[in-house]
């Protein structure tokens, strides 16, 4: 079974996954790229042997030959393009966020609770990153006895001049409110949030350090650090009662020079997580041929976006802020994590 | 010159000072040894060739052929054990904390600032160890820019079954407190206090997570884990501008057995410190010969009793709390941290 | 373009490439698997959607629903059925060894040499796999200098009773001497090689440890440790003139609990080099569609069966031998090296 | 009870070892400096308090208040000094090599042998080593067998010019060949060497490897780098039966910065080496106390001049080298090692 896809936004994003659906993945064909640049769609088209470029992403998504879409657009173009998935019936894989608010998230899922079905993946790729798997997996190893608290830093090189504290919470947070949902299996209850001060003139926005609660007691630490400066970043550490867990950097090699021995950051996402996206993308096409879903859910997209709101209120406020959800729809309700 | 030196309090820390002081530092002679237990003085001077036992450490301080005065008793004991030597006139080397409560601290930060010169060192052993020594060294380092934010974990294999979050706070976290204020040359200005819920029963105490920030503007995030189970693990991370530093675990062999490559975790911290005690108790000798005061002095004893006491004010209110300390008197005015 | 591929020997590793081929690499068809035992070339038949299952591997070679044949079947049978397949003109991946004598990989050069053209890659998987990719393009980094020497070492957990010093250098040695020369783009010039004795009654044999050097005047050492125990483990490092290149252990997370930090070894080669090994099998369909060559060839895997006798002799005599390799064929001159 | 100590030698081991007995170690008084150059004696007296500075060491070895001598003048006056030692009857510690030669080496074997008790530590640091000490220690760990190959890496920054493959097996490859047989407790049985060629001109020496046999069996690998270029390292696994044991570098900090995370390289072996330096010599001070020999004795320096001659000659030959010592005096019979 061959699944014909097309790519919505050939940005940095869509013309990776591009990349990845045409030429490392077994069972797809990549049939339409559409960007709104109609030359940016043309050369990606052209690089991955696509068939169609257009700029009318409807016209991709309802076309005879498209079997599933992956939408890779600007962010506030999400919602609208899941929902014309799901009023064409098509599986999508959308990138995270599922849309920048929580309000927008939920005309998504009541769409989707309305079909009955699950049909939208959201790009929280990290949950097919081997080493949150293992940590995950490793969880249950006898004698570590049950989570308590969650360390979680992600750092990147740096961000635009623009960045705020509060678009670092709604911009890079949400992998980490979803991966440690993910790894924890629990919902949040509560979120503050701190800020640095004093930072030399021109750094850019500091780092923002949130400190959530799950329903389960644990705690749940994040440091968003936007301008870390020295690399991209991401490290994590799972407490438990009688023991601890920590991701290991992906590593290759050392080099030993100048009176030091060195092992190097990425620039940027993109090498630290590729073995992810790729994992991400087949297990979504092996969904829609078994038609069990995989990856994170609308639900998920949902929380998210709402954990992040709540974690800008803390953090404009001074103050811990309680975290309410909306009660979960059954289509959700059987959802494994993972 | 040789330094005559009274130990006072034959406990585990006490026995651990007199053995380092007579047979590990160069210019030293162990010469009495005190504990409200008589049996213990006499077994501790056999054991290190110290010529008296007592129990009375009036006499011991008093005691003519005593230069110098160690103190290692119950906490509780601390101030007016420094109080007596101040009166004597004798250089002590008080073990932290300085006296349980701020209240206490400030007597002797008044009956010092009334003498007019520095006589007390306080135990903060940290302040020698050469990885957080390195760690304030490479503060300077061109490129890393200032310090924004210090992340520090302290985990112990257990904490008796009594202990509480409070203890951990009062106990425990002192270190912390004043490590991240001698490698950041700065005082706290508020305090943050977090615990998870839902342990197992019969558990102990949960970690106490505390997030301060000084007045400087840098976030501090302190986990004081009592009952971590895995071992004695003591971690810390300076976030700079554009780099970060951060500890190493001392570590000497690696296994490779069964499976698994091992590094090992001491149960305690005397095999972590080790070096760090040794080197304050030769640094508090030499600041003897030469008259300059070295590391922690009563002024840090009491900014961490008084931090300590915001910090369990923070715990059980579940707000941010204000730090205020009293003004710094003249004499630790030129202070050099470290 | 869709490459039709029959898998030769449904064993361990016949049928995990199978298993590559059938669901984890883009624009391949896995057509036939073909082995000795009828029931398990069903079988993985079975499980990886292969339409035909033979016992007959001339038939597999010679359908006309197969373009390119991977050869996995016992080691004496490779030479036989890579000419069966450069006689039908097919692209072939032959497993390592070649052949097990370099009498045998030199018919099938003279074969290869003959038609004039490369159609066989042989399976040198650890030139795909990242680290040592890394490794290689490393040496170029400014400043290192020229290599001078390369230490490798390779461990597996436990040998079959039988197995042999001898076996140690034919069988699992071939992995280093290849990727030795292929970091280093130079061929070997002597070898010695030494055995511990003494060990303890039972144990199986012992590691093989060699020193070769290249024509270039460099050293590569080698430790072939069949019985290690612990894990299979490969470990490699470049020295240079003024730095060095380790290879990093692949490691996903660490586990802190009873004592120790920990990391795992995998039982096998296969979790270690899973990467390498599709990475492998995807440049050889790339190099079919593109029509050039990629990996190992032929030429590789005669010199490296030609080293490993020379090796063997040097076991025997206790004394360093010479290695001489008959003249290069002017197709594999141009051969780049990765 | 205090040791009076004279120190002859002024040189960088000398003032070191000057200032550890001076100012880090209990029990001792540094009384005597002596060197060659009057100035560089009196510097060191100075810097360190020794009341005496002097030109000629016989002096210093009959002075009335010197108990016990440290030697660290040049290599060649070596066992002359250790000879004037033995006729006053004072406890020694002389640097490493005991002499140059090994007929030098058998001249104070014979001396101390005819004295009937042993009054010579040879300066192999080594064996005082935390990490080395370890790795003894752990030998015996239940599980891991008996060791059968141990790997062994020295590398320095970079030597003088004039350094040889020869010099480096006399100078540095001695430190290597004690520590392997003190963690092994046994002795070599043969030799060979290999040195890379073709380095570039003006690179100076470059490596020598060494591999040896001991009695029992093991094979014990050595590379000897001097112009290593990027640090002092120094490195050493035990591989056993079923498991493995490796040193851990020292290190105290890891920075992030410039897509990179480094740790660091000494320029030398002193603060690699500083712990087992001072250990060392507080060994030694405790064992004049005590009576008990401690460290490397002249059967140790004996057998360390003995293998470097004839790894020399198996690096000159090209050929394997059989090593025979002398049987070994009663006085050492009942040495353990360590």
């Amino acid at each position: 079974m061959t699944i014909r896809v097309a790519v919505i936004g050939a940005g940095v994003m869509g013309a990776d996954h591009a990349r990845i659906i045409a030429s490392d993945l077994p069972g797809a064909e990549l049939r339409w790229i559409c960007d709104a640049d109609p030359a940016r769609a043309r050369s990606v088209a052209d690089a991955t042997g696509a068939r169609h470029a257009t700029q009318d992403p409807g016209a991709a998504i309802a076309a005879d030959d498209v079997d599933a879409v992956l939408i890779a657009s600007p962010d506030p173009t999400h919602a609208d393009l899941v929902l014309a998935c799901l009023r064409a019936g098509k599986p999508v894989l959308c990138e995270k966020p599922l849309a920048p608010s929580s309000a927008e998230c939920l005309r998504v899922l009541q769409a989707e609770s309305d079909l009955g079905r699950r049909l939208v993946q959201v790009g929280y790729m990290r949950r097919f990153d081997p080493p949150y798997v293992e940590m995950k997996a490793r969880r249950a190893q006898p004698g570590l006895g049950a989570p308590i608290m969650m360390h979680n830093f992600h750092r990147n090189v740096s961000a635009p001049t623009h960045f705020t504290g509060q678009m670092a919470i709604t911009n890079s947070a949400p992998h980490e409110f979803d991966i440690a949902r993910f790894v924890l299996d629990t919902e949040y209850s509560a979120v503050s949030a701190f800020q640095p001060s004093g930072l030399a003139p021109g750094h850019g926005v500091g780092p923002v350090f949130m400190v959530l609660r799950t329903v389960a007691g644990q705690l749940v630490n994040i440091e968003i650090n936007n301008n870390a400066g020295y690399g991209f970043d991401v490290r994590c550490e799972l407490v438990c009662e009688h023991g601890a867990i920590t991701l290991h950097a992906p590593s290759r090699t050392e080099t030993h020079l100048h009176l030091g021995a060195t092992t190097d950051y990425a620039l940027d996402w993109r090498p630290h997580f590729a073995q992810a996206y790729r994992l991400q993308d087949l297990a979504w096409l092996r969904s829609i041929e078994c038609g069990i879903p995989a990856g994170a859910s609308v639900w998920d997209g949902y929380v998210s976006s709402c954990t992040a709101e709540r974690a800008v209120e803390a953090l404009q406020s001074g103050r811990e802020v309680e975290i309410r959800y909306m009660e979960r729809p059954a289509i959700y309700a059987a959802q494994p994590f993972g």
